[in-house]
């Protein structure tokens, strides 16, 4: 066991994200108390039930109350209204973080309610499953996955560090940007491709000459991960979306002007447009393999899902 | 082993497909001799060295004379000049199939150069990874994928069921269905989903603001898999894009239509569109676990690549 980080944690919101928190906090103990609120009642119910949080509480408040780090694992849009309910009891020289998928929007939610001697350090942890509640979570969800931390202007260094080793300590890698940054990066490596695949499974389904069960067979690794990312949690996503709105337009624009290059070139038959590009991306992907940050083994993956997944199909 | 289904097969082109080909059906004795050829020196070579084929010959005609099945291997386009080399030498009562990701336009390209007597059953195996050419193929690629039999009017019964022996014995599962079908359901399924991967991934190259170095770095198992399939052959792509062109911009109308939807929900707050699309996109994937073609483990594929993939990225 290492020695717990802080005396005491308070989760809001009981989640897929607090939920494996809670657990990996556990796994190394890294706290001493874990508080736990959620505003459903059946969530509260089902969290006592299966031992999640050493005390669950019947109010924001309460858990909250006396606290050493307090961490928001609500939906970006219900940031602003828990934070209205908890900033009374912060305890002064407390850490308050959240887990968000947008920084800019949580920062500009929190900071107007944010008292004076509480270190706020947003935080946003790069992992995640198709399934979310109370129930979905696991200690090993952080594992070699980054956190990335979002100081803001007068974070207090000492903060941020003990809250980098609480990462750490759930298995993350940590590193810090600033928030438009954050929202830019996010926006291109998970955002605009969660749109996108979200995209794509409704025209599958909405195509009627082709049945659901024949876009379900004929599927394998493309289109099936799309199905999988488009299974995420809807509140969740509508949040990200309604809330990095600036800069997943901007890649959606950008996204939207390259694809009608190519389906131009499509249309017009030019072959050597279209070689030239899928020679581009070939050579971006061997920058990746070459990056050691993947393997190319031709079979991966294919052995934990039946021999459906791995390769691209054709 | 099994009885050989046929006494000789000739491979025409020698890439990830046929080479793999070669080593399925010499894993379970499926023809007595294969012979190949390949239109580069360098390939020819290649194969040579590493045992792939048990004859490499130097042309696609001595290659074909006396198999009892010849398959062509090439891309899409290439199908027609290659047919006009071994037209003439194909023996009575043989079997012509081929492996190309579109069938229209192969059937369109192979019919008016078929001799009378020719049985021709064109097939594609949904089956491929990342890596082309002849060191690519492993005997396990087709082990239970799809490999889908598009029969034209007059393909012989008996040909038909012998070819589909021969790819259930290299491990394959085996439907039917006509061409213009086949072409619609694989441009949702394959077609469309791979140029959205190119097209993604090169917006996230294209733009200077967020380094490759932070694309790779930041993206968990959505966009890194988008690279993957973003990787695979260009050629056999753009004859792809080339040759499955009404269906594919069908489809890609369709998605852009729906894309500029949700883009205009993102840009005026329509937080219950968002909602609602990305419920019911939640809703297809569960039929699809229900289905049992997937599996919703929720660490899903994570040991293969170091934690690293597997679930979605927020």
């Amino acid at each position: 066991m290492t020695q717990p980080v802080y005396d005491r944690v308070a989760l809001i919101g009981l989640g897929l994200i607090a939920s494996s928190m809670f657990w990996a906090i556990k796994r190394s103990g890294l706290a001493g108390e874990v508080t736990g609120y959620a505003r459903s009642a059946e969530t509260r119910e089902t969290a006592r039930r299966i031992g999640l949080c050493d005390r669950v509480c019947e109010s924001a408040a309460e858990a909250v109350e006396g606290a050493d780090l307090v961490v928001l694992c609500v939906p970006v849009g219900a940031m602003a209204p828990v934070m209205q309910q908890i900033a009374p009891v912060l305890k002064p020289g407390a850490t308050l973080s959240d887990v968000g998928s947008v920084k800019g929007h949580v920062v500009e939610a929190i900071l107007p309610h944010l008292p004076e001697g509480v270190h706020f350090v947003p935080a946003h942890p790069l992992a995640g499953t198709e399934h979310s509640g109370p129930e979905s979570g696991f200690a090993e969800l952080f594992d070699n996955r980054w956190c990335l931390l979002v100081p803001v202007e007068g974070s207090d260094r000492d903060a941020v560090d003990r809250l980098r080793r609480l990462w750490q300590g759930m298995g993350a890698n940590v590193d810090e940007m600033d928030a438009d940054h954050h929202d830019l990066v996010l926006a291109v490596t998970s955002h605009t491709p969660h749109l996108i695949a979200y995209t794509m499974v409704g025209v599958a389904d909405d195509l009627r000459r082709v049945t659901d069960s024949e876009v379900i067979k004929y599927s394998a690794a493309g289109f099936r991960d799309f199905t999988r990312i488009a299974a995420s949690d809807p509140t969740m996503w509508r949040d990200v979306f309604l809330t990095n709105k600036e800069a997943t337009l901007e890649i959606l624009g950008r996204f939207t002007e390259e694809l009608f290059a190519l389906q131009r070139a499509i249309r017009t038959g030019d072959g050597d447009h279209l070689h030239d590009y899928f020679t581009h991306t070939r050579a971006i992907r061997r920058g990746i393999i070459e990056a050691g940050q993947d393997t190319d083994a031709p079979d991966f993956g294919r052995g934990q899902a039946g021999g459906q997944t791995g390769g691209t199909d054709k």
